[in-house]
């Protein structure tokens, strides 16, 4: 079921600093900053060559983020991203099988104009895990 | 100088129960557990179109992983590791840019057998880093 790593995503207090970093000492190619006020994130690609990191700063009152950097106010690694042939089949298997996807249980539109899901840390291993559909 | 992401690590308390997981539940490609008591873990990878995931448990009484897992005992993500070209060369351009490697500063073998350094996570936005020279 699981296909490419699509992301791994960081959360960071100030992405501007993180871009920085990642841009001047670590010499990636890194994206403009993008608000994207309907995911309460600002975000920042890293682009390597086989995959992505992104880089992701909290934005608005209701920040999907703001708790773990309440609980990490340095950052650090917050969540990890599967592409999926077929985001429905995924989710019917995976309720069928125990696991708990995050919210009503819906795929939703993801930040990359994509149908997502996020599955509960505590099916994973202490992971929260995104599968995005191809 | 970051290349491809080779791995994502990520610390679990059971191995097993987690290759279970991952190659029953999310259908992916997964190896038998491997015992690598010179790092202090046990390792399987799981491996994806275009890099892997390698989960790890503690071996031993001195495992670098141990205060991970006692911090977050259902486990999580531990780091990330990009590849670069010259292990050496990358090194002394971070150092003199002002981060930390961990350890003596001097480049080891790591459970690739390939030489890796770790950046602080502090220098890094809150995220443990690791450097393998392809």
């Amino acid at each position: 079921m699981l296909l490419r790593l699509n992301h791994v995503a960081l959360a960071v207090p100030d992405i501007e600093a993180a871009a920085a970093t990642y841009r001047e000492t670590l010499g990636a190619s890194v994206s403009q900053a993008e608000a994207l006020p309907e995911h309460g994130v600002t975000v920042v690609f890293v682009e390597l060559e086989n995959t992505k990191v992104e880089l992701l700063e909290p934005l608005g009152d209701t920040s999907p983020i703001a708790a773990f950097l309440a609980k990490n106010p340095k950052g650090g690694m917050h969540h990890i991203c599967y592409e999926v042939a077929d985001i429905v089949a995924a989710r019917d298997h995976l309720v069928a099988s125990g696991m708990r996807v995050l919210g009503n249980g819906e795929p939703r539109i993801g930040a990359h104009g994509k149908p997502v899901l996020f599955l509960h840390p505590g099916d994973v291993h202490g992971t929260l895990t995104e599968l995005q559909q191809v």
